[in-house]
């Protein structure tokens, strides 16, 4: 299903032989219309890669015509060459399918500071659009795979009109473990500007707020692609709702399957007195590496959550803040409170509950534990 | 020789039985005189320690006579009754000493969120007044240990007057991984003004420029006192560099006797715009996971440090960015530079310098790699 549960989107992935191991690493998304609409969110890292510096000049009109997706390298801090690289890689597709390069979108992602072999790519442009196929979203899913141990995939139907979509990575727009690529496509009618507002509006709660280990990936870009062929309008809230659940639903996916990671931890922050004291608390929380590390351990350590607490900037008192893990009350106005050995941490979700007794907002944040797998999987990455 | 190196103090150590593995857990500090002037610096964690709360009180009159010193129990997020223990903790030296418990500091390292076994810590301050030695200040640094695999002392010897010291922990004011805590004490003549000053500029580019793992502790203290039996009234600017020195051998120390660490990683930041952006860029990368694993595994990734500066308000421009690690400049102008094969990581001391091309300021953020070890050590910490 994938990116072509939706009408009118075709897709393929192939192995153009980017990756050493043969494995497939070329993905094409295709809108065929009638219309070509788009928005795009990209990593706000200042350090941007070719392939994000050539689709925010093809978001600028507000259309996009196809998306060219490639794991096995991030052509992040190549230089002029890299850039010209992507516009290259949006050329060949162009010329293909018979569409303007500026309409073709490019997601990189796999080692910095690496040239891509564009004499492998280029050619896997042409064997990608050969393969297009309305049952192609699967396919296409699985190319865009770097560490990602199983492919991300999500569908909402609704009436007479679907979102769908496909992701790779286990991070966030900013920051993001390991980048984090998310095509969306539907077949409802929507112009660009209804478009950017609902995917502004969804990712701002589901990828924003999904921090696996804190660091910002060069390459990170979620695009939605609407070609209209249902010819139906869907109510914006409607919309706007069905384009975040598929949002919220990769994201969880994504932290899943963060590298290493063996528990999914959900940081609540709740009576905060704005929203963004909550989400700075959660961040702050969800970033703690000895909080991380002890959750890994199961142990329910509410003093390394009140330790995050107190470097934020956030509206609150250290005598009346409240931590619950799994349910237990283990902190209560900044001291002990429930018996800790009543939390049970045997499985792998993990909920923190921060009460910040300051107000009535809000915000949740998942993040994952730091694992000696996690270590392992980044120390040997470029090796 | 540690903190009784400098005339006009005595030290003791002893295990007063709040560790339950019997090693020595309590640590008594004083000074003899004829001065008593004292200076402090606190964690600016906003959530505090109750001897940190106690502390800063008694430095406010610029005099300590004594400090007490526990390991076996922060004796943080422990409400009203922990402010109490503190402040008895205080008055029992105060009582054994004949000095007024508001001379006293405090200090406290282990789990949060657990009471102090007060029939233990007090009779043990009882016990460590008796052993008070002019040559206390080795017992003294073994028994703040927690997670220390040694014990931590410097001493700087000038004409006629000395400064030394004793460290825990492998951290910083802002932020520590683990605790830690620092005395300092000299036999120069000097004020609490002077103290103050000369403490502040020395651990404004030391310790609070050691961060191994981006996580702030709720017990951090820096404590410098001076009795000024030597009688020597030293000129600023040669005491200031005394202090300093001390202050930046300590945390060399703790920078290699952090938990789990493998690689002690020298973050330099060049030509940058301010000392602040310097500062900012150093601490993102030296707090950047997927670096500080890449370090761990010997891989030269400057894809990472890029990333991580990408992060950063700094003043720069992406393809303006060099970085050499342990000598070779594996990128230039934001991409690709010399060989990274040519990089020889195979010591424990990494060299990352980070060229921001934007100015004439520097700084250098000392941090440690992350490993399987440090995962370890703090997944099992309270178990």
């Amino acid at each position: 299903m994938s990116v072509t549960a939706a009408k009118g989107f075709t897709a393929a992935g192939i192995a153009a032989g980017i990756k050493q191991n043969g494995n497939p690493d070329l993905a094409l998304v295709v809108n065929d219309g009638p219309r070509r609409a788009a928005a795009g969110v990209f990593t706000s890292n200042r350090v941007k890669a070719a392939p994000v510096l050539w689709s925010e000049q093809v978001l600028k009109s507000g259309q996009v015509s196809a998306v060219v997706l490639n794991s096995g390298g991030a052509n992040a801090c190549t230089g002029p060459k890299g850039f010209q690289d992507s516009h290259a890689t949006a050329e060949k597709a162009g010329e293909v399918l018979g569409r303007g390069a500026i309409e073709i979108a490019v997601c990189s992602t796999g080692l910095i500071g690496v040239l891509l072999p564009m004499d492998k790519l280029l050619p896997g442009v042409e064997t990608a659009a050969a393969a297009l196929s309305e049952h192609g979203g699967e396919k296409a899913a699985i190319a865009i795979k770097t560490t990602d141990t199983v492919h991300k995939t999500s569908v909402v139907t609704k009436d007479g009109w679907t979102v769908g979509g496909m992701a790779k990575g286990a991070g966030m727009l900013a920051p993001g473990l390991a980048t984090m690529l998310v095509v969306l496509t539907t077949d409802a009618v929507a112009g660009d500007e209804v478009l950017d507002k609902a995917l502004r509006a969804a990712t701002r709660t589901t990828f924003d707020r999904v921090d696996s280990d804190g660091c910002m990936s060069t390459n990170d870009t979620v695009l939605l692609l609407a070609s209209g062929s249902a010819g139906i309008t869907p109510d914006y809230e409607e919309f706007a709702e069905a384009v975040r659940q598929v949002c919220d639903d990769l994201g969880q996916q994504l932290i899943r399957d963060a590298e290493g990671a063996s528990k999914d931890i959900k940081v609540e922050v709740v009576n905060a007195a704005s929203e963004d004291d909550a989400v700075e608390v959660g961040r702050s929380i969800a970033r703690n590496n000895l909080l991380k590390c002890a959750i890994h351990g199961e142990d329910p350590n509410w003093g390394r959550v009140l330790s995050a607490i107190g470097t934020t900037r956030a509206a609150f008192e250290p005598d009346r803040l409240n931590v619950a893990i799994n349910g237990v009350w283990v902190c209560k106005n900044g001291g002990v409170g429930e018996d800790r050995d009543q939390v049970d941490m045997r499985y792998r979700e993990v909920h923190i509950v921060a009460d910040l007794a300051a107000g009535s907002e809000t915000a949740t944040i998942w993040t994952n534990d730091l694992t000696a797998d996690y270590v392992h999987e980044n120390s040997a990455y470029s090796s």
